[in-house]
């Protein structure tokens, strides 16, 4: 008979979920209380200031919606765009490509802007895209492409999205408590994120927010939301004030205690010494991986410090050097994703896992596991210059 | 600051979320690992198998939505139904009403059945709405309304839709596991439900289950399925045979851990065991409520075990009992839903909180409660009534 399944305990260097913190793991695993309950609806209320926190905003609609990304993502199009609007996607990996799927499926026309994977979204091609296309209602771009670790510049894009118009959605998945992200200096209409990235909390939930013009929008549409689940005009009627609480539907508590775990360690720690921890241990994983002769698909000033894609070296078997990592020393690092799929690695320095520890391991383990497979490793000058960089700050 | 969520401990008997068991708590807890872990795609493996089990089919297509039990409904309607097409629903209920906002939605007609709240859904009804709407496609009932505790005759019901070539949507949000549902030998088309009621799981996943006919008219469609989260077409490339899995979101893999859990320990106690042991605890809760004086909402035909609504006597304040009991004893009993809200008790007997200890608990707070509210209440009746039920059995 099918009997419990035991997980190994493994250290998760992918493109997430990443290293769950155990208290996070621990909260998770309180009492399940009902959706109703006061105490429960006060926890939510707490998650919501938090979560402004998190993304440095004072929107009021700022909540996780009830499932993975994918439907933050779909909340925010088909809450905002309606069957016949002109939708702006500037792509420059896969979750672009995910974008126009959405766009697609409301009726919608999605107008493409393509740049080179892993670069930086190019602003001079979006504005192009906008005045060629001034009927444009919506832009939407991905700020930290989890596909490649290229950052693109959120503030420049939105700006040029206001100037002709246009609401800006951005994808915020890989980057949301990793890296820079200030949801209203830099005038975001609608933003999703994950929990399984940066957070560093279990998948499952995707904080979003919006901002005044993005919910006047929602109020003023013409069509019903063809969504009755992401349907904010709902949801929000949920996550409203205490009292006036509407029943929308049972909200997933556990995660949710979760969430509201990982978010206040987020608040303990501080989102700028986040961001600063971040960015020391991607040095330092950068100078190991570069003396293990494995080089940056991103142009440095473009990368992401908490994914790190670097170039499978010619010769060496992508899924055996995986394999190895996974069965000798429980590490999970990422594979590429479509056109990149077998020419790089995806390593992740997201949230808990974005530690000292898990730096000098995975560089150790790839030492071994590519000396294994011929690649032409010198023993120990990946740690060496790993520590080089911990020495220095 | 705002510090760590420590809920307190209840005892759930309400709609759901149910008790859920220390055993699928501690699961969730157990370390997170990454969703194409080979470990973890052969849980998703042995997760198809045990749903099957739970839902009595072999439909190849039953797998854990990673949403509620909306998201699941929602899953059934948008794969189901194209822009046009008719849809009979039958409603007596809160969630029949959900159902005609799903259709209206994509752009199709619902055509309702009404029934009175607190009773089955009537064939004969189906049956001349079926004739009087050859176009129609589809027709969706829940079998057991989670808003009154009325439960439908799911294999008539099937079998009208079907001598109407029509298919045949399920809402078991309530009655999986706890109570009969035979998905092949009732030959219903797609079914959903949800993880916190009988399975006695955290809220969040939504299992479903498609026949080989609903496949093919998925497979059939003219129009793509507004959802990108939800496509089925999708979806089945992620649950798909190991090897062959498609990346299409992350999994929320401890919920998924949970629901595991919850589905072994289904497995261990037999699932014709566990509906018996719905109606046994139902049978003496019943007894000791008709004792305090209050009586049923639906015909005792009709009546769901797992869900007791109870009509709440005249001058008893509905808020002041349920607030008594979750402050006075950490128990939950739900309100009414819709124009049932303020008039009936909502009493849950789900999974792991069907048990003698919780039947016991219940009729004892309620007894000192409407005690206390000057209801005329003899105490110890309604104990006396439940042991003598235990007794005989």
């Amino acid at each position: 008979m099918t009997s419990s399944f035991h997980p190994p305990r493994r250290t998760l260097m992918g493109p997430g979920p990443s290293d769950v913190n155990p208290r996070i793991l621990e909260a998770m695993s309180r009492p399940t209380i009902g959706h109703l309950d006061p105490l429960f609806v006060g926890m939510m209320d707490e998650m919501k200031g938090l979560l402004q926190y998190a993304f440095q905003t004072k929107n009021e609609l700022t909540i996780p919606v009830s499932a993975p990304g994918s439907a933050g993502m779909e909340t925010c199009f088909v809450n905002l765009v309606e069957p016949g609007d002109t939708v702006i996607i500037c792509q420059n990996g896969v979750f672009g490509g995910r974008m126009k799927e959405n766009v697609e499926r409301i009726g919608a026309t999605a107008v493409m802007v393509q740049d080179a994977w892993g670069t930086a979204v190019d602003a001079n091609k979006l504005e192009e895209a906008l005045k060629a296309n001034p009927q444009a209602k919506v832009v939407a771009f991905v700020h930290a492409e989890t596909s490649t670790g290229a950052s693109s510049d959120v503030k420049t894009l939105v700006d040029l999205a206001h100037q002709h118009d246009c609401l800006a959605i951005v994808d915020a998945v890989t980057s949301l408590a990793g890296t820079e992200l200030r949801v209203d200096d830099w005038a975001i209409d609608a933003i999703y994120s994950g929990t399984q990235k940066c957070l560093s909390c279990t998948p499952g939930l995707s904080p979003v927010s919006f901002s005044e013009r993005a919910i006047a929008a929602i109020k003023g549409r013409k069509s019903s939301v063809q969504s009755w689940f992401l349907d904010l005009n709902l949801v929000m009627g949920y996550w409203g004030a205490g009292s006036k609480r509407a029943y929308h539907h049972t909200a997933p508590i556990n995660a949710l205690y979760a969430l509201h775990e990982s978010l206040v360690i987020l608040k303990q720690e501080g989102l700028e010494n986040a961001w600063a921890r971040h960015r020391l241990h991607h040095n330092a994983l950068k100078a190991g991986l570069e003396a293990l002769g494995l080089p940056f698909v991103v142009p440095q000033a473009d990368r992401l410090p908490q994914l790190n894609a670097v170039t499978i070296p010619e010769g060496v078997d992508d899924a055996a050097v995986r394999g190895a990592l996974l069965d000798d020393y429980n590490l999970e690092i990422g594979a590429g994703l479509g056109p990149m799929a077998g020419k790089v690695w995806r390593i992740g320095l997201m949230g808990y896992a974005a530690n000292k520890s898990n730096v000098l391991l995975c560089l150790g383990a790839l030492d071994d596991v590519l000396g294994r497979m011929q690649a032409p490793v010198q023993h120990g000058v990946a740690i060496a210059a790993a520590h080089a960089v911990y020495d220095r700050t």
